[in-house]
């Protein structure tokens, strides 16, 4: 990341509302998880405030709750925001800011697992996108079956390149999977955010609707369509169907994570981000 | 198969009329071939009542009606129904029921043979499905290089999810090859059967039309566009285009037939198709 | 190429004008290079009349251009041509027929090699197809990143099917990484030109403008998007898109030149070039 691009990616970050800069403590609950006892659906809801940073707590959690559900063979799974504008910001970049060795391994392997185990649930998954929607927080919704965004003011995309980064292969993958190759390529090289009803044009989301209610009604409705498929088949359709991506990344994650190291401990990178936060606290 | 799979198996089925039981004879002739001398191209008819149902024999003369077209050097293949309301209901069930080990290899055998001739076929095909064409059915129409069908009260679709059955491999590619691939997925994971307008807007036929003497002559438009394209370079570009899902069941034709001997083969699968013989019986 | 292909190949060819026979000399300029020195961008003018034939000194004089441009840093490319009807014919046939070894050799290595260097360009490249772009002139504009057309009467289309010859694999991958699968399949079977419309709708070209100014125009729009998109990121996300295509021709570099050697050398096909050039003179 260059000057430029730091420049950048302050005036797009400043769009959205003020990082929490505290640190987490264990006790913070930042992934919630209702079941309906009814449905057999879980609505997971992520509550970092103020713009749901995946930082290693909320991704240990979300990791955490994906595994509970495959043990208790829900139905289906929600994955929505308690933000009233942010479904998630994408990656807490604290989490890159002079990072302790441990931490920020841990940070990026959870960051793998989580994808892992969204990416190939048994159970089928829809997102209630409530709010805007870049980076780490579209490669999110992009792991579900099903997308149903709020409109019209919000915005979805992987804009990493416009903040210097790469999006690597299993974020290039899970948008490859929704969208066609061209507009994929597009996209990607652009690190473009798109309207509601860009994403909606070029199938980036399947549903527009006009608040959280809605998104989480029409979510049910896809989820429910399941409800009479034989849960054993459907799922060995679904891991054929995202065996390519899934694969990749279980052989590779020791590369994958160690080119995540490599960018982030670059002094020009450092750099960038300890510019991005000064700019921040002058806010 | 589940019982709850069994259930919802024998209500998707009782809406086709009843299966023919009585075993085949040798002397059936349940493919019929007729070849346009002006043309060159042949009309391949399956004509087993009443649902063409694809038994073994048919799977038999079906691949052998294809040797012998590529030994004629045809100019193109239709492929269609006798039947007025069934292009294909797919594999006939009773093959699959307290099965015969070398009968029920073969059945599985010519399928996969037939499917290898079929979607890598060196003339062009084009198949005029006039009546509904679930699971093996849709297939056969996926693996032709153009479809046109009637509607608009006939369903497509490869849905055996529906049934508790994974779609193997080269069923899923088949579609791949076709429609888009989030479409695909969702296509499959639901087990979804689509009207004709479902099917025409994804791209999952490319024609609708309102009777079968239409879709031939739409069949028959499509083949005479490659009247005038010399044949061995068509020929090369359609396996290139199509080796790789080819190649895939070329390499794995042994393990796909253990897949499927395996599932036949479950207590549990044969106990859902008893019941399923059964409630035929009682109808 | 048998007769009756020669035939068509006849027939389509005589549709542009009649191809310049005199041999280039080494100081002919076929590639123009202007660049602009306010928004970075290249315009790279195919300029050798009457139809920009791909013969052996324009794919060099391109191949260094690209170089040129590698090394230079530039923001962008817009690829376009000096005639008003023709973007480029494709290869020049003069090249195959009768062959000096050596130079045939050539000839294909250095269009293997442009191609190498435009479609895994490290800047963003846009082609202003402001003519008929048959084959080979089609490959070029796929290998871009975007793609505006001057309509509505000029075609596009990767015809060599029609012409009995196989396009190349990567000739296909160019292909399939613009267009869905089946309408890939569906364009190289049958050798298809497109009508500027056509061409539109499945998204073989992004636009369809009145003229070369107007095309030029929309490719420095799409061109000047990337203005603030950090180019390194933006280089590596597009190879990131590109590695397979790219890769399978970097490693099968000789046997896809013994391919074209094996075919180019075939009796029949020195038999159908005689014929095609006696045609030419009697024009």
């Amino acid at each position: 990341m260059n000057m430029a691009s730091t420049t950048r990616f302050c005036r797009i970050l400043r769009q959205i509302p003020k990082l929490n800069r505290q640190y987490s403590s264990a006790s913070d609950k930042f992934v919630d998880v209702q079941l309906n006892d009814d449905t057999g659906v879980a609505t997971v809801t992520m509550q970092r405030p103020p713009v749901n940073g995946l930082n290693l707590e909320l991704l240990q959690q979300l990791s955490s709750a994906l595994d509970k559900l495959e043990g208790s063979k829900c139905n289906g799974m929600i994955l929505t925001s308690s933000s009233p504008t942010v479904f998630s910001a994408g990656l807490d970049i604290t989490e890159m800011y002079k990072p302790k060795p441990d931490r920020v391994k841990a940070f990026w392997s959870t960051l793998q697992d989580t994808w892992l185990k969204l990416y190939g649930s048994s159970f089928p998954t829809a997102a209630a996108i409530n709010g805007h929607s870049p980076a780490g927080g579209c490669l999110l919704a992009l792991s579900c079956e099903y997308r149903v965004m709020v409109g019209p003011k919000f915005t979805i995309g992987l804009n990493e390149t416009q903040l210097g980064i790469v999006a690597p292969k299993w974020f290039q993958d899970s948008m490859r999977g929704v969208i066609a190759p061209r507009q994929a390529e597009m996209a990607l090289t652009l690190g473009r955010m798109f309207s509601t009803a860009e994403a909606k044009e070029i199938g980036l989301v399947d549903e527009v609707v006009a608040d959280k209610a809605q998104a989480i009604t029409k979510a049910e409705e896809f989820l429910d369509k399941f409800s009479s498929v034989p849960h054993a088949a459907r799922k060995l359709t679904k891991l054929s169907f995202r065996r390519e991506p899934l694969e990749w990344l279980q052989k590779n994650k020791e590369a994958d994570l160690n080119m995540f190291l490599n960018f982030v401990n670059q002094p020009k990178v450092q750099m960038g981000l300890e510019l991005y936060m000064a700019s921040l606290k002058n806010k």
